[in-house]
């Protein structure tokens, strides 16, 4: 996918062990600078995982790399035309170097996924190596520019050394030894997800924000009282309704990334030191959280962007780009339906953990983000008025109980298909739908929860706290409105208290209307930043709008269709008068 | 909006009377030709409605049309900088006339938008006419080659009978005589959306769903089972979660199209006889339509796109263009949520006019498609299994349950507002959301009845019926899942019910896998037409793929970057060594 593989920082960031030489084989006839690697700027790099034919199904990439024990090499093949490499970043017209993720076959046996790098580009004249063909995969959506290559090998023979080896090493001889989990396969993808939350996707949704929200005190439409000027689309509910709870959104996820940065920089420490107890959780959390944070931030940005209207389509907005940024993020680093479902099965095989021994051991042995299926839970929400879902600790349990009776029921739903005679692999697809729904709610629970606790720490700044507390509030209760059904199913709510939390909500609109220019402006993002004609801070947005479209090449440089189409067109229509 | 203002067949499109001559004016300067317009082909026009600071609120557009009883002349002028015309189709470079939506200034007094043919270029070199600024308005997401202009008019003068007059004219004198109503004005509005609806924007789903049902059969991923070969994609209960409700959609905007198009004709042509009692109906019907067959196939073209994975990233899938295509059709001719807030309006008034009188009386004149706010409601859904809520009768009576509920609950929340002491403006503010809640109901009831209505017709093909019918039911069924709040909030499906409907939806994905690629094939699309490398009918989406990407410049003409920015930089880094 664009952007993904990129070079140098990916080495580090992607946990893989950094061969300490660089090694020329005799046979390999590639231009394998001998010199250290450590002055890696020498070369370009990048990551080679998506195939033609596979993408987030590790197991299912058809790379191979044979590892030939007389002269120590592995032999990179690309065995069908499936197995082209495809996507990668950089690989088309500028790599040097690619870190190949290949099946490694040792001494006959397959041993799964590992890492290879691979010389692809002569360092001399940038030509392609011996048994290697690469190139561009032609346009992608909004990124044009971007290189994203394709990459076939053909016999390739790369050095012993040049295998990544962590977690796995090939000994001379040809001995394979397995030093991680089946799972640390999976860590450098996992690494990669923190960050993306963190650095690439929120961003977006924050930068939407602000230019729909800006815009929107500017742009005015229709009166909200005959004898009034046009109002400013901010004041109508309909436009809060539509950008507030993205903003809330991104706010959630702000704090959200804090705490997971936090947990992923103690168990990644721990996995370093070879201690993989808390991989499963890190997995399930990176995993369920890269999917909802591209998923909702997508959803927000394009909301964001169509909430300006005609303007929103225009790539003077900023916004379009913005929205195939973000986009792409629901399909790089793995598919959000498949991550979606792996935090699903984490889910059920700890709900299933709790109830084969429901002691107290068992509890204290639940990862901390599942904790809450064995906490006590309420069978009624017991709100009597709208105010009281203003609450943290309310709503926190409401979504508590929903994610616990989703997760029960869709554990329910498949062992029901294991009693009536499916298989485990068929009763799961058979029962995927209902997996999605508790892992959705899992995560908007964890995101909720975690949103509220940041904010209990922010009580020596009042102000701040109280106008943060409106968007946690909005957060929370924009979730139970959008999936009310979750809520009203086995009565925890009455339709009543549906009712109070709609009104709630829309009161909490009307609030966050005084502070939103302000809370947008606290992203700080500069103009310069936002490249965009209807976000900028001064408020210009006519002005820059018609400045910049003067600078259209057809409004600067002529028409030239006129001579080579029209004119003919227009004539020959005229001498048939 | 791109698209938007096209040429030639729009003249006869927006019912707009046709004058029978062009005249120039002694003191216009402008080139009209002086023969009459029949022979249209002589030049290109455009449709200028839209301007920078005002788009859906007619009302609010800036630039004025003051008549000069002196010269028999209408003055074009835009006023203000927010009066640029913005958007329309061919202005930007192409047009030699727009048709001008302008404010009325008719002895003094401000008679609302009215439409005036306007010479912009001269027929004989292109140029702008005098008083005329026009260009390019910059680039738009996908829509680059498209043209899409500005216009802004200095005191440009035209003759009188460039006004176009069917409903409204202008004598001589300059006394002004309305012949049709208020709404009149919007009728070419209405008139594009209920064209829009049929040929442009459904079908952009259908082939969105056509490429990504064929692709999921041929793309594999993971293994159902250990020892099976990799399972094609649409075997997946996910896969099918996501593809085949938008293939139901597709089919249920089919007949509701076909169903919208018959009432159209008929009150088009009363209107055309100066009846205009079905215009409110009409103009509700046509905006509650559009704006949920664009928003539906927006959203279902989107999720057809993200389910090809990667590839459906890549321009050579055909998806992201069609995505784009389709994104626009949620804001131009009328933006969405201004739209179904009409809607809205007509069903409160409807609800409190069936309210006032609810003799037979009352029930007979209400409109045909909201009769249903008067007819027999059940309190609670009477289905006790699954396979009960596969009847159109069923669902069809618990989505006119739950519109009416909706209906009923928006008007009761904007009387207890005015009740409170708001006056009216605010009150309809501060209820906007609950007011779009029930006007999306109302649409998804219309389009279910209209399927189910349609499917009936087909007995005498029983197996196409069958295939059908499962569409059918699942689009009303997905639609329950998807607003099960709704459902349950009063009572009238239990929770149990929703599981029951839940079941029913899970089984119709298992049936309607079989018929799948026969229900795409049905759009009938040719290759050419789809122009998608993961569509095409024959199956072979990597070869296609890979020798599409051959074409990329950079792969047939060489890489100019690397002699101009990579080898500087590679060998800079190495000159540091």
């Amino acid at each position: 996918m664009p952007g993904a593989g990129r070079c140098t920082p990916t080495w580090k960031a992607r946990g893989a062990s950094r061969p300490s030489t660089w090694k020329g084989s005799p046979t390999s006839s590639t231009e394998v600078p001998r010199t250290p690697l450590c002055n890696e700027f020498r070369i370009i790099a990048t990551y080679a995982q998506t195939e033609l034919g596979h993408g987030t199904y590790l197991q299912g990439l058809e790379t191979e790399a044979t590892y030939d024990a007389d002269t120590q090499e592995f032999v990179m093949h690309s065995p069908t035309l499936t197995a082209t490499k495809w996507w990668p970043g950089d690989l088309g017209r500028s790599a040097t170097h690619a870190l190949v993720l290949a099946q490694l076959i040792c001494s006959g046996a397959r041993q799964g996924m590992h890492a290879f790098i691979v010389p692809i580009r002569s360092l001399q004249d940038h030509t392609l190596l011996p048994g290697v063909t690469a190139g561009d995969i032609g346009p992608k959506m909004d990124f044009e520019y971007t290189d994203n290559g394709f990459l076939q090998l053909d016999h390739v023979r790369i050095p012993r050394e040049n295998m990544l080896s962590r977690f796995a090493q090939v000994l001379p001889d040809g001995t394979y030894i397995k030093l991680g989990t089946a799972q640390s396969n999976y860590l450098s993808m996992v690494v990669v997800r923190v960050s993306l939350l963190l650095d690439e996707i929120n961003p977006l949704l924050e930068k939407a924000c602000i230019i729909a929200i800006r815009y929107s005190v500017i742009r005015r439409q229709s009166r909200l009282r005959p004898s009034d000027p046009e109002a400013k689309v901010l004041d109508y509910q309909t436009q809060q309704h539509k950008l507030f709870p993205q903003l809330a959104t991104a706010y959630a996820f702000h704090f959200m990334g804090t705490s997971l940065q936090e947990f992923f920089e103690e168990s990644y420490s721990a996995i370093l030191d070879r201690d993989f107890s808390l991989l499963p959780e890190l997995h399930a959390l990176s995993s369920g959280l890269k999917a909802m944070v591209s998923e909702f931030c997508t959803q927000g940005a394009e909301l964001c962007r169509r909430a300006c209207g005609g303007h929103g389509y225009s790539k003077l907005s900023g916004l379009p780009s913005l929205v195939s940024r973000v986009t792409a993020s629901c399909t790089y680093e793995g598919e959000n339906t498949v991550l979606y479902l792996q935090v699903a099965r984490f889910l059920v095989k700890s709900y299933l953990q709790a109830q084969a021994s429901p002691g107290s051991t068992s509890k204290t042995s639940l990862p901390q983000s599942v904790a809450y299926l064995t906490a006590p839970d309420l069978a009624k929400c017991p709100a009597r008025r709208a105010a009281d879902f203003l609450h943290p600790e309310l709503y926190t349990r409401a979504w508590a109980h929903v994610a616990v009776r989703l997760i029960k029921d869709s554990a329910h739903h498949l062992q029901t298909r294991l009693q009536s005679g499916a298989d485990e692999h068929e009763a799961w697809n058979q029962t995927t739908v209902i997996h999605l729904q508790a892992a959705k709610a899992h995560c908007y629970y964890i995101t909720v929860k975690g949103f509220a606790e940041a904010l209990q720490k922010l009580d020596h700044e009042p102000a701040i706290q109280q106008a943060l507390q409106r968007l946690c509030d909005l957060f929370a209760l924009h979730g139970i409105l959008s999936t009310a059904g979750d809520f009203l199913q086995d009565g925890f709510l009455s339709g009543a208290q549906v009712d109070m939390v709609r009104s709630a909500y829309l009161d909490l609109l009307f609030l966050i209307r005084k502070d939103a220019i302000s809370l947008t402006d606290a992203f700080d993002f500069t103009d310069q930043c936002l490249n965009s004609a209807l976000g900028c801070y001064d408020g210009n947005v006519y002005e820059r709008l018609f400045y910049w479209a003067q600078k259209s090449p057809t409004n600067t440089q002529g028409n030239p269709a006129y001579q080579k189409y029209l004119r003919p067109l227009l004539q020959s229509w005229r001498s048939k008068l």
